[in-house]
């Protein structure tokens, strides 16, 4: 096959979603929205060197790189529909290309996603994905919604993948019988679609944990206009974690470290039993970790009672933009 | 201000269209499709000195991919509505973003096309662009739908964007009185917009020339699995390009040459009256080039009754995946 049959065949794939009236080869894609229903859109892009080592393996690319998006529309509730792909390649490297699709076409087919278009493109290594989801009117999960006295949540254990990360940099050593959960946290984050769709109706205010949980809690807090205190102790860490940090390394990894890709929610203390009943389907564990105060827009950290300070421990992180 | 806020000030910009619940600065944009329409959705990337030198005028820059992509809505027939940009930058040069900022919403704020997410990036310049539209239930400019018979159409003049690379790279000397209007048709490409609108009844098949007349129309041959006939006397080749080089040449640039993002699209001769009124409201030149046949889908040439060739010039052309 020559360069231009390659990309046709691996990123051309047919999809059985009835709703592509067009799929990819033409001018443009052509897609049915249901009636009733908001259209939901995010882009992100992982650069070589950036967002991922340039030897990362292409089959946790592909996924990580289709993961994030998907986390995106996770975070606003949305039930995910169509993905575009523009990815830019150095070589037509016909391995590489049938790993990282192998990858990216067992996410996408898990949730039901068509690939829809997108472009293929010589240049540095640069993946930039487009997914488009759908979602009842008037629903959507803003991080603007937050209310006095919601309580904080966060979805399943933070900061491994930042684990993972300094594992793979050589700045802590996990134990071995670890050592593959933080890869996989690292590699192939999990985008909490279910934990998404359950809370339409519950969460006051949700998003998905990119760039470290401090950070990102304080766009809620920015966006509700309210104060955020999280009790250190309360927050999530893995068995992987415990087993190879302190915990002052520990919550710091969860409050610092990106990539989780986990849901950062708030809802009342009124409908605590409701996300109970909702979540329990979703098979994810979920965990308090604070409550939504009056006041500057901020993200507090206390315990026992006591403010507490981030001891920096300056390792190596990613910068992003 | 810091990068972020550069770039927070400069990518952020608000829209007055109604059917946006939500731009940027949520996980998600939350958008509004109206009842009975198709979504339409087109990805371009740029990548620096493949694409584009990269030196080139950030104003242009920022017209140029923004255009590209509206030019495949136009193509589809599909009304512009909304944007996201990805970017990646080398470094925040102020100075660059609000220059490539000026030219992307300049073009943006004409065809009321919102701005309503993307990614801002570090790592080599590059550029990626979603455009989305919406279309009549049922319309749609297919490739696929030409006929025996049908009457082939361009708009504009070809080849010129083609000619004006060709002068930055110091391969033709274009007379100083036609310099400018050929750096613009390289640099500041308008999209066919209304042209396509105006065809969505009328034509059987369209798309927009953005590799080369030749290769292009090849498409629509595969896709409707036709033979094309072009008479290349037929060719419109502007006042700059007759001034500039030969006849022979002229043709090899609006066959070959790429970037035009002119329409190329068949009509029955049946409607050829009802073409000629829908497209004079629009400004734009028209030129019946040719015409389509059955038999093997193919584009052929011809001059005088008799087969051409191209006589390849081998001018130093960008090479695209």
């Amino acid at each position: 096959m020559n360069e231009f049959d390659i990309i046709k065949h691996y990123f051309t794939k047919a999809s059985h979603r009835k709703d592509v009236i067009m799929g990819p080869g033409d001018d443009c894609a052509l897609l049915q929205v249901p009636a009733n229903t908001l259209l939901a859109v995010s882009t992100d892009t992982l650069v070589s060197g950036v967002h991922f080592f340039a030897d990362m393996d292409p089959t946790a690319l592909g996924h990580k790189a289709l993961a994030v998006n998907l986390s995106d529309l996770a975070a606003m509730g949305a039930d995910p529909c169509w993905v575009s792909l523009a990815i830019t390649l150095p070589e037509v490297d016909e391995v590489w290309i049938k790993q990282f699709c192998a990858g990216f076409f067992e996410l996408s087919e898990y949730y039901n996603v068509a690939l829809v278009g997108g472009d293929t493109t010589k240049g540095p290594l640069s993946i930039t994905v487009t997914v488009h989801g759908t979602l009842p009117l008037g629903k959507g999960l803003l991080r603007s919604g937050a209310q006095v006295g919601d309580g904080i949540y966060v979805t399943g254990t933070l900061g491994d993948a930042a684990l993972g990360l300094q594992q793979a940099l050589g700045n802590i050593q996990v134990p071995k019988a670890h050592q593959e959960f933080v890869r996989n946290k690292f590699e192939y984050p999990h985008p909490r679609i279910l934990v998404g769709q359950a809370l339409r109706d519950i969460a006051t205010s949700a998003l998905d944990l990119s760039d470290g949980l401090a950070g990102d809690l304080a766009h809620i807090c920015r966006a509700s206009g309210l104060r955020a205190q999280i009790e250190v102790d309360q927050l999530p860490l893995s068995d992987a974690m415990q087993a190879s940090i302190s915990q002052e390394q520990g919550w710091e990894l969860a409050l610092t470290g990106g990539d989780d890709y986990e849901l950062c929610f708030t809802v009342s203390e009124l409908h605590r039993g409701q996300l109970e009943t909702a979540l329990s389907h979703c098979g994810v564990k979920f965990t308090r970790i604070g409550r939504m105060f009056s006041g500057e827009p901020n993200v507090e950290l206390v315990h026992e009672g006591k403010p507490y300070q981030i001891v920096n421990q300056s390792w190596d992180h990613f910068r992003k933009v």
